[in-house]
């Protein structure tokens, strides 16, 4: 069988395209994507079979622009839905140029996206403190400029695995203050795919069992001037035996201070509760303005 | 009396200083800060009667800074609370060095911050397609720079208080793209200050008489593990009359994948539900691991 077209959030060697290579393996057909929008467009059309987006960080919360592209207010990717999820342990080296090797204080220039420097403060602050600082636009763009320094002895802070992509040296792994700072990434699907149907990208990461438990993520809004209509809304997962994990709020772009809720709830699948999210999904109407299910999935975490 | 000592997000002549202006009127003392961490402080340490802090957007949503500050992780902001909100309709205008009323075709370059070229894109592209645009870390200071402008014909977006504060001519008014665009400000104090308890600042902006409604907000962590946590902690709410009118959730920041929520609600007062806040409080700590009262104040929408 043809292998499985993934988009993900570009550039190459981005955490984005680590999570694709350990989501979907070696044998994936992965292509980079400009934007976030651009990875579900490309579902939408049906010129890939998946892509993979980052939803939310341990430490940083949700990420805003993934839940405003599910939101999906203007009806363009309606027909696009989460069928998994993958976690990435996000992991910081600092790295040089091949066949180097420059001791710490013969460093003159760093490189890293905004967001790396505050993660590795501890690291930095004992081994680079003073040493000037550049801002790029991705971890895996720093690997590359150091790969290709010819001038300075810089540095970069990026992931073992860019520093693989662009041949630099790692002179020291997970450099990060928090151990455990991991991003959760959706994969999206087009609900009218037989080939996305048919695959089992699943089997690619074997190293993680699946739990039995079954994630589902909804969409609603709720007229705004019926009082106890979002108390309402919740209690029908209540009402079926869904535990809510996690609900996130987002401007409803129609009127201000309306909102669109997200609510992901979660059951391990029992011969009695195998119809819930079914009932969940008709009793909704009749206490929201509006809702969508936006696929139910197995627990990776 | 002594004029109240209120903090805003600085530099002067920002969106927060304008809040501050309509929410405290000009006599009170208006002091910048660098951060809202020095905002949330200055209310902490007493050097602040009050803090006027935005907490969300009508287009872009909530300011995950502050609710982070409010979460107080650390426990170091224990007395702050909040006791007022405040709404400031977002207008932007096109604005030039004083006496200079240059054509818009000699206009040869633009400052503002990043956000508000997004915000100001048809005026933008109608009559400034082109023009070198270049980012400053404030609206208030690209005013600021035209305002000094010698070499140059150039043009700053930024609010009309920051044209007068800076002494620049307007050109255009309301120059936005969404002419609703608005920012929520949530004033805070300290609960133990016998100054702002006196104080009556909501007098302060006579303009918009407040609605009956009170707003509560309420932050609550629960259990992980202990299904149907999250829907309890929110039945709470409903089973004590008050509706829920907007949820916010923020990693916990102590284990990976734990969430504090943040829970507003809102009431027309009645004999009936007086006593719903106390109520609510007196439940939650029944079905949450923890929980804290963040203020109660009046409806301002």
């Amino acid at each position: 069988m043809e292998p499985s077209k993934v988009s993900f959030l570009g550039p190459k060697a981005s955490f984005s395209h680590q999570a694709a290579v350990e989501a979907f393996g070696g044998s994936a057909q992965l292509t980079p994507c400009l934007s976030f929008a651009d990875a579900f467009s490309a579902v939408q059309q049906g010129q890939s079979d998946y892509a993979i987006i980052p939803v939310e960080n341990s430490s940083n919360g949700s990420v805003m622009q993934t839940l405003d592209l599910l939101a999906d207010r203007n009806e363009i990717y309606a027909d696009v839905e989460v069928c998994a999820e993958h976690y990435l342990t996000v992991h910081h080296c600092f790295m040089v140029r091949k066949n180097t090797s420059p001791a710490y204080s013969s460093i003159t220039k760093l490189y890293t996206h905004p967001q790396a420097w505050g993660q590795c403060e501890t690291f930095l602050s004992k081994n680079f403190k003073g040493v000037e600082r550049q801002d790029v636009s991705s971890t895996s763009k720093s690997a590359e400029i150091v790969s290709k320094e010819t001038t300075e002895c810089s540095g970069a802070i990026a992931s073992r695995f860019a520093a693989e992509y662009h041949g630099v040296d790692v002179l020291a792994e997970n450099i990060e203050d928090k151990a455990d700072n991991t991003t959760r990434f959706l994969i999206l699907r087009n609900v009218h795919s037989k080939r996305s149907a048919r695959l089992t990208f699943q089997d690619a990461s074997p190293s993680k069992p699946s739990s039995t438990a079954l994630k589902t993520l909804v969409l609603f809004t709720v007229d705004h001037n019926s009082p106890g209509a979002l108390a309402d809304a919740l209690s029908v997962f209540k009402d079926h035996g869904l535990n809510l994990t996690s609900i996130n709020t987002r401007p409803s772009q129609k009127r201000a201070w309306q909102y669109v809720f997200f609510v992901e709830c979660a059951r391990v699948p029992t011969p009695q509760n195998q119809k819930a999210v079914a009932r969940v999904l008709q009793s909704l109407p009749q206490v929201t303005e509006s809702c969508k299910h936006l696929g139910t999935w197995k627990d990776r975490l």
